[in-house]
């Protein structure tokens, strides 16, 4: 009875259906936790009472306030000899004592789920579905349940798991017309293909076109959560250093002035579903993460004031605008979400979805980094991040902190999980969560040259026309404004590369400086050999892209494989059939 | 007698040394000349005599007093149909009357070789031996000289090609002893793979450690000219719009505040010679231009002042710092050097070498560009510009403008062939000179990601240690400023990376918010399997790093082709040979 599933997304299929049912257990960044290896020790282990197990909460809770009243994660040396500290997963009971202060979210968060069962604590901290994970945890058994404790226990656990901490998450309706789900708690789900295209009566000039519209619908954007949608609306003000606003102050124009920008917000594992497909062809670990296809992307026009006039409204810009600290190094904004770890009554307060750039960035009025409140004309809905959202052009959508309620310039990055141990790119010799070292790598900030083919969707026919040719659309984006050079389709196998036309760049690019938004493209390729009359021939159509520097996307050959599956930038392949003439 | 010949450097010894003598011809930017299709025509031309062909000087001249009278190089539509205009290449006479409006150095520069010998023009605008030049002038043949009249033309050559306008380069002494020399007229040459080492006596710690130094000496700095070095000593003064000054007032620190920046210069074409290599086995039309191979780079520290202070102190920052026309473009700061082509007195006064950057850079502090006027703390050579270089980091070396003695802000990029006719990199699916439409492409200025092995040098015989491994070491760098997240080299086919370790990045990097310095790294990795004893085995290390962003160099296998070969950044591979134990 494992609380703990999880599903891999159809790669196959972008127009596949995703079921409501099959996906109301957790689901997040990690593959199917099934595929860990089989406990194969447990049955030989003793059996160990639940009243032992909970005895052991009582150790803990003292070492837990000793943790609390020094406000330090530093575990004394002799905890882990002198008791057992227990938990309980499934049936089994395992001794975290010595685990403890290699716990990677910390030595205060594990200690509250010492005493019981850890399944409550994993549904809400999803980072534990990865299988390394469950390896850790197998090396750490010491005992069974015996039938009837594990009967009380689950009883227990049914009623502390009907307390769902995704209750309050907004009502989603008939999301999945628009969007690809990947999981329901905490709610991922992408734009399905055809979400993206300019809608027919959109186009006048050519009714049969399945152009990508260059400012994605709000109901068609991505969305990502780590965590349950914060309880009650969202903030209605936000700390910034010792100053605080009411969101009407920052939404008053006689306050703040108001800013707009077009900018893609990107998924840092948008396409992950082709680096795990690649890594499975050639043998490589299984990049770990939720199978994103190339939906978890939109160009957005973003509305709001400029971080930089909210920090120097709040008087942190620091004097001469240093933006490094006496020792040279870059200092940070982070930016605290509303949205923090529920199980059952707690809360997790220091658990919060938290970023960081940057301070040079932030002030940086090339950069345009906004704490908006507005997208696409709309007031932000609660589902991206109402009332308030970082906005971060060029930037790695990670680090658009939704529901922001505080802002702090300071030395360090942001302390929070997915700033320190995630979101980075491990060097594609780190094979193993053992083997990462995210402390060693920078966080991800700009994002590489990418593409992806959106029409025609994988697996479809397609039908060329008269003059032999098939219609092709698609995106384009490189991070940090770097603009898009050109962009290239191929067809089968036959290495020619053709430009694509129908080129479409924000046409205030060379205002901003930069090039925030995507570079959208359409156009027809000529199909090498039509297939015999009435059968139908695989095809597989390929678009590339360089940017500006000059960088170009490597073939799909594990040139980019890391384990997280973080931008996958591969050469975009899109398996579909031609139809005979 | 074809005076413009050239030569492919040797690909495979890094340590092969140039001749000289074989080199006295013109070489730049473009392969072998002689690889053009022979001219089967020819002999089947009626005979013309040089005084026909000098006759149409006449008409050259007038036409020529006309445009520049107007300041403009748009030909009569009538020019070509009412008079032929004849130039002579070896024994065959052209007549380019309709091809001066096409051609893409302009009408007026074209025009001042009509009626004569077109040898020393092509000489000085080495653009000339490029195929697809050939090609065009050979479908303008319209008759032969007779033996008589080419003796009498080969003799007046003769004397005109004595007036060398190399003649003033700088004594060059025993230059190759550092550098490898691709040509001498215009002089190009690259750091061999030691001098890029740090001297033996420099490292105390490990003597027989082949580490690159960190900042490359003066004369190991590769040289990249165009065209003659300037006579006389270089500007002693700098035109920036109205305001003239004197170098000497840019040195004066009452005047100006003095800047360092430690910035790679690298050239467009740094290893070109792979992208040749990568060409030829992949059968794709071979990038036109100089053979180098990874030593076209250098990491040096500039001083000089900022462009921006030069700027406002001639009062060209527009007001409110507008960076844009008023239709929403770029405007741009063009810079212009005093090397011009010369042919026998004649001065070619526009054909300076010539660039651009948008003013926005040169506005932005945080890029750091420069007028410079010294390089590690000497002034600056006249192989480097002296008095004056432009510097502008994270960017090509085609923009740092040598010998620079004019700057404009102005709406449009640097009229000058380099800015507009090269250094842009092509789309793939162009794959002749005929099908270029540089205007088509961004002017490159950020590079990308990138690395290569410089110890061992290709096709040394190394010999592992007792631990089995050798020691690989080389360079990574990304453009705009992006720094390298992790440097991966791999021996052998296994697919194994190994992160490289002793990795050196600037130390400012954070203070001045972009690595402008390359990545230098020294590392072990393994040998598989050590050759049997006594025999050597041939192994292939490879380099790859990944920048900030997550861009990743890809595959050798096409992927970056691009005609021009500009900014190859495949992964590098090394052959060398493993000694057994």
């Amino acid at each position: 009875m494992p609380f703990v599933t999880s599903r891999r997304g159809d790669d196959d299929g972008s127009s596949a259906t995703a079921k409501a049912d099959s996906l109301s257990s957790n689901d997040d960044d990690a593959p199917d936790s099934t595929t860990s290896p089989p406990r194969s020790s447990s049955s030989r282990l003793p059996t160990i009472s639940l009243d032992e197990v909970r005895a052991s909460r009582a150790v803990a809770i003292t070492l837990l306030a000793r943790l609390e009243a020094e406000d330090t994660d530093v575990v004394p040396t002799d905890v882990g000899s002198k008791h057992r500290i227990l938990i309980t997963h499934d049936d089994v009971v395992y001794d975290i004592g010595e685990f403890i202060k290699n716990h990677p979210g910390g030595a205060r968060r594990i200690l509250r789920a010492a005493g019981g069962a850890v399944e409550p604590f994993w549904k809400m901290y999803a980072q534990h579905s990865a299988p390394g994970v469950r390896a850790v945890l197998d090396e750490l058994a010491v005992g069974r349940l015996s039938t009837s404790d594990v009967a009380k226990l689950q009883e227990e656990l049914a009623q502390e798991l009907e307390s769902d901490p995704f209750a309050n998450d907004p009502k989603r309706g008939n999301v999945e017309e628009k969007l690809l789900v990947h999981s329901y708690k905490p709610f991922n789900a992408e734009a399905r293909a055809e979400s993206l295209l300019l809608q027919q009566h959109d186009i006048d000039d050519d009714p049969a076109s399945h152009r990508l519209a260059f400012v994605t619908p709000n109901d068609a954007v991505y969305v990502r959560h780590h965590l349950p949608v914060p309880v009650g609306g969202g903030p209605t003000s936000i700390a910034v250093g010792e100053c605080r606003f009411d969101v009407a102050d920052l939404m008053d124009e006689s306050k703040f002035r108001r800013h707009r920008v077009k900018a893609v917000l990107q998924c840092s594992g948008n396409r992950r579903s082709e680096a795990q497909r690649e890594a499975r062809e050639l043998e490589l670990p299984d990049p770990q993460g939720l199978p994103w296809k190339q939906g978890a992307i939109a160009n957005v026009e973003w509305e709001g004031v400029l971080l930089a006039d909210v920090l120097r409204a709040a008087g942190v810009v620091p004097e001469k605008k240093m933006v490094t600290t006496n020792d040279g190094y870059e200092r940070h904004v982070q930016f605290a979400g509303a949205d923090v770890p529920r199980v059952g009554d707690w809360k997790d307060e220091t658990g919060f979805y938290g970023a960081s750039i940057p301070l040079r960035h932030a002030l940086d009025v090339n950069r345009e980094v906004l704490v908006a409140f507005r997208m696409n004309g709309e007031p932000l809905s609660m589902e991206h991040g109402y009332p308030l959202r970082i906005i971060v052009p060029g930037c790695t959508g990670a680090r658009w902190v939704k529901w922001v309620e505080r802002i702090e310039v300071a030395d360090d990055e942001s302390p929070s999980f997915w700033q320190q141990n995630d979101y980075r790119i491990l060097p594609g010799s780190v094979r193993t969560r053992a083997d990462a070292d995210f402390s060693a790598m920078p966080a991800l900030n700009g994002t590489p040259v990418s593409s992806a083919i959106i029409w025609p969707p994988e697996g479809a026919t397609v039908s060329p026309s008269e003059d032999g040719t098939v219609e092709v659309s698609g995106w384009a984006h490189a991070g940090s404004g770097r603009g898009i050079a050109y962009v290239e389709v191929s067809i089968g196998s036959d290495g020619v590369w053709h430009q694509a036309e129908e080129v479409r760049r924000d046409a205030d690019q060379d205002m901003r400086g930069g090039s925030f938004s995507w570079t959208t493209w359409r156009t027809r390729v000529p199909l090498p050999a039509a297939p015999s009359k009435g059968g139908e021939g695989e095809i597989v159509l390929r678009v590339r892209a360089r940017d500006v520097d000059g960088n170009v996307q490597p073939d799909a050959n594990g040139a980019c494989w890391n384990l997280r599956g973080l931008c996958f930038n591969g050469v975009h392949a899109r398996r579909c059939n031609a139809a005979a003439p």
